[in-house]
């Protein structure tokens, strides 16, 4: 899930979750002046890294928290925050294993760190490497610090409940990981995933922790019984699955003025997606195999190549999918355990995918 | 603190610590499953980089709570694997950082999955990436792992307890995260640190973890007063900083027989520690950077340099800071707050210390 999406209803709780992760961030760059200069600017640069996001995982942890009448706010907050920074620090490690610099075209931390030592004269293998080795370490203080958030949640709720928020976390991280190794191991392959095996991965690297995890979450904070916060985690099961496909499918054939996202991105790096595995079934593949993952392909090539791949079926294909989870999301919550108030919340998003694979 | 130390007194408790570290391996592989038998393979990885350890971290964290009277041994079990588990998430990351594939002549995790992929017919540095980015991903677990077992540890306790045994724990990973920045930004620098500069970075990269929080947690898991935990981290701190020094001074001067430990690497290397930060300031200087750093040396080129070292006052000098830090840690261990018993059972380390050094 790399590319802004449509959908996002109003999230009237933002606010409330800036302020702790501001508050979160001051407090350790306050403190860490305590081990050097140098230090107190690896926290700025990872608060840096978190501004602007569209905080996704935190307006689904409020939305399922406050729809189903949860009422200690601040404690949601710092639960909405831990996963954002949980999603940061992902996002920074596996900015590290791809090598990236830049992420929604903006320097990442190991790019920060790069150019500053690339301009004071270091070798670019050098500062590349300098870069990376602060992206290791960013993404371990931001994993922690998720952790702390996560404590500052569930202090003083009920201990069976705050061991079954912990366990949510915990899986979300896991699930993450083995999506992550997977995904690696699929880059560095040489065989072409399948679909399914592609939807697997995906399933693990992001839409456990980014739908499953957080409205499971917000869900089980609000005093859900456990069921119920499940029927929720199902939704994001669906949904999460949607959006990942619709990210596909924006990544090859959508409008780079309204996602902000090069499409030619994906074509250029060779990216195992189900568009991808769908199309290495055709006869058109020996063709999309002599530019796909050309970074030096020209613009007409790339544009040569979308068009072999939309020849292919795959965008149909990869659309259909989207929509058949989209409308697995919408059974799913329409569930007898999930509440009218958390059904006209979540409502608009499922909508907002939906229309986007019309 | 990389090669194997004298001194190390028996430990009881051992028995039970390895109990808990396998019990909770126990339990991650087998949940593990769920997410694939790659998956699994990482967990079985992680748990092999963790077996053989000289537990050095749950001896101190066992050492300070039984000695202060604490009772609830599983508890503090899961404390002391809690900090075996920081340690190793940190040496997993630590090797990503240095693209290190062996620790302590073993191959690690990231040695393991290279030698995977390079038998499969991949080319080295693709099989060195994927080594590097299960690596990565091995350390994230671990961490969070880690938190797992502090979170085993702090339930049930008083909760402003627990809240000041995450805050040690927080502050340790935060100081070996600096420790780890200001060592990497050695590394890459032209400029040879100074020996207070190296003496500060590897306080934060490893004596603060490694000696000062165990023992601070186990005295506060015991219940006792802060101020009575803070009297016992002083003397991890001295202890720390002596232990790093004579580690230096192995890694140059040591008895491979006895170490374990190849003592040709840090020359190799060129590894900043204060050996080196001393013999920068002497005339000998442009000799010894003919060979140092040089992985080409011939056996005879680096006795040459060792010899070098030694004559510009270098081997003296650590092993005089070295004592005088455990001349510290000896005192700081008769503070009149740190009981008659707590003193007996860590007398035999600073012992072992102060042999070392004569």
């Amino acid at each position: 899930m790399d590319s802004d999406q449509p959908g996002m209803p109003v999230f009237h709780r933002r606010q409330t979750v800036e302020d702790t992760l501001n508050g979160f961030f001051r407090a350790r760059i306050s403190a860490s002046t305590r081990y050097g200069e140098g230090y107190r600017a690896l926290w700025e640069n990872i608060a840096l890294g978190t501004r602007g996001g569209k905080r996704f995982r935190p307006y689904l942890v409020m939305t399922a928290f406050e729809s189903l009448g949860g009422s200690d706010v601040a404690a949601a907050a710092n639960l909405a925050a831990a996963y954002e920074l949980l999603h940061a620090a992902l996002v920074e490690h596996d900015d590290v294993i791809d090598r990236d610099f830049i992420r929604r075209g903006r320097t990442n931390v190991s790019g920060r760190y790069r150019d500053i030592a690339h301009t004071a004269g270091l070798q670019l293998p050098t500062a590349e490497h300098r870069g990376l080795s602060a992206g290791v370490i960013a993404g371990d203080l931001t994993l922690a610090g998720a952790h702390r958030l996560l404590e500052g949640a569930v202090a003083g709720i009920d201990p069976k409940r705050a061991a079954e928020l912990r366990e949510v976390f915990d899986d979300a991280i896991e699930a993450s990981a083995a999506g992550e190794l997977a995904d690696v191991d699929f880059s560095v392959s040489g065989v072409m995933p399948t679909v399914e095996e592609i939807l697997a991965m995906s399933r693990m690297k992001t839409a456990v922790y980014s739908f499953e995890a957080p409205l499971r979450s917000g869900a089980l904070l609000a005093g859900a019984e456990p069921e119920r916060a499940r029927a929720l985690a199902e939704v994001g099961r669906h949904l999460g699955i949607a959006y990942q496909l619709i990210d596909d499918l924006l990544g090859v054939f959508g409008d780079r003025s309204l996602t902000g996202k090069s499409v030619d991105g994906d074509l250029r790096e060779g990216k195992r997606t189900v568009l991808i595995a769908h199309a290495a079934g055709s006869e058109l593949w020996p063709e999309i195999l002599e530019t796909l993952g050309s970074s030096e392909a020209t613009p007409a090539q790339i544009d040569h190549l979308r068009g072999l791949v939309e020849a292919t079926g795959a965008r149909e294909f990869a659309l259909n999918l989207a929509r058949d989870a989209a409308n697995r999301g919408w059974e799913a919550l329409h569930d007898p355990l999930i509440p009218e108030r958390t059904r006209t919340e979540l409502t608009p998003l499922i909508r907002g995918v939906l229309e986007r694979t019309r």
